[in-house]
């Protein structure tokens, strides 16, 4: 970290401060929100899961026909390069690319000269050790706010056009919950605007299907593989508010909570519970294992 | 305009040349799109329906709950201000307000520090001495991609989550189509991805109704107060694609483009005719009486 509070970031290749780190309006990730971008955790100077960050980034780039010509090892060495410079070992990390300038106006040309930005900024380590980013449980309530659907915009691409999650998040104001629970356009759950959602029934856990309007949330896939490992049955389906609000325990999952317990869903008491510390436990063995070994 | 070719964009109340005109990374209208915009028309110095505008902005900030906290006089003094040290008469501007930086993450905080940007670039006048934007008449395709529905994002809404039209041009690459004619997720004829739809059959106008997920375009509104003034009847309903095929012309309105004939949908010809040059002589006129009388 440098002696100042503004960490560096890395925009197009350079070492930036944070308060003098810009794109050009004519950005096409300013004008449209045209750009994909992962959310990582450094743990110890290692991006814990790197290479789902780089399948899940490469399919959003997919679904955005943004061929943007670097590799994997590039987008690692700018990270890496970033945490270095600030001298972080324990961060969080957004890698966005944008489909840079283009001449012309809304349709996208195949040739990109895409703008790359390395955001990172200090967080306390997971792992069996560490202490965790939330203080207390999420509170969360149900939204009017539907996900978008597949057929208009594909919910696998991580991109910045966040817009829905936002207006999710703005129906919590003047209420006491910090997250909200999305529904698709049935009433059938989906996920939080920045998580996942899970649940647990009789020993069993329960999470919305991607075959649904839902993020693969790479917390997500880590927590399945767990569960798995531990044999604990996992359902994938398509629930509805009822029977989040009726399991014996409930959780969130992202990069950045790792496992969240939900304290209250609409004023309704649910909490973690036996299942929801196993799990937590697994994973930040799991982080122990992959990042400080 | 400068001796270079760059013109003079406002970042925040500072003219400064396009080429160096930037946002903060950390500008929540770069890291989610979270902003609004209007596209407006110069035609003799003046703004063409700026009241309009202003409107449409207000209802996009409304949706998005941004309180900007700017009068709609300081917005067009920005504008009025840029077009004069461009030296322009006839442009294109684009106005953006973003939420700007703020603490936290995802969730918009009440205060709100605006990042203010005016884009212009010359465009040559309209009105019945103009010429038009367009060289040729519009060639369609209806593509996969669907208009998201009202319950996800406000289809009211203007704002730099422009994604979905994204997708919906990129589905022409490789075809001969400069737009993508968008259908809703129940295959009703919505909206171009920059443009309203019109068709004319014996006689009488029909355009999608703003009902479903279509933006209720100023060149729409104003193509309609022209028709209702010719005696001309107008119906806004549900169409198929089958209709639009069917009509005698058809044409897209947008600021940009004000009216453009479909010359074929999907390799039918329809093209323009008696109704759509009526049409837009009487906008051109409607151009000329408000901007340079």
């Amino acid at each position: 970290m440098t002696d100042t509070d503004s960490p560096l970031y890395h925009v197009d290749g350079e070492l930036v401060p944070a308060d003098e780190a810009t794109v050009s309006v004519d950005d096409r990730g300013f004008r449209y929100g045209d750009a994909a971008f992962e959310t990582c955790r450094a743990y110890g100077g290692t991006i814990f899961a790197w290479d789902a960050h780089v399948d899940r980034l490469e399919r959003t780039c997919e679904a955005l026909s943004l061929d943007h010509g670097l590799s994997a090892a590039d987008l690692r060495a700018r990270i890496d390069e970033t945490l270095a410079a600030n001298d972080l070992e324990d961060a969080y990390v957004r890698l966005s690319i944008t489909r840079g300038v283009q001449p012309g106006k809304l349709a996208p040309r195949p040739e990109v000269d895409p703008t790359v930005v390395v955001y990172v900024k200090p967080l306390p380590r997971g792992g069996v050790e560490g202490e965790s980013v939330w203080d207390e449980p999420a509170t969360v309530r149900t939204v009017e706010t539907r996900r978008i659907p597949d057929a208009a915009v594909p919910s696998a691409a991580k991109t910045h056009n966040y817009l829905n999650g936002i207006l999710a998040r703005a129906e919590l104001r003047g209420t006491d919950a910090d997250e909200a629970l999305v529904r698709d356009l049935d009433g059938t759950v989906a996920e939080g605007a920045t998580s996942n959602l899970w649940f647990v029934r009789d020993g069993a856990l329960y999470t919305p299907t991607t075959d649904g309007p839902v993020l693969p949330g790479i917390t997500r896939a880590i927590v399945r593989e767990l569960a798995a490992e531990a044999d604990l049955r996992v359902h994938e389906g398509a629930y509805a508010v009822g029977d989040v609000r009726a399991a014996d325990e409930a959780f969130l999952t992202n990069r950045t909570w790792e496992l969240r317990p939900i304290g209250a869903l609409d004023g309704h008491a649910i909490g973690g519970g036996p299942i929801t510390d196993r799990l937590s436990r697994l994973y930040d063995e799991r982080v122990e294992r992959t990042c400080y070994e």
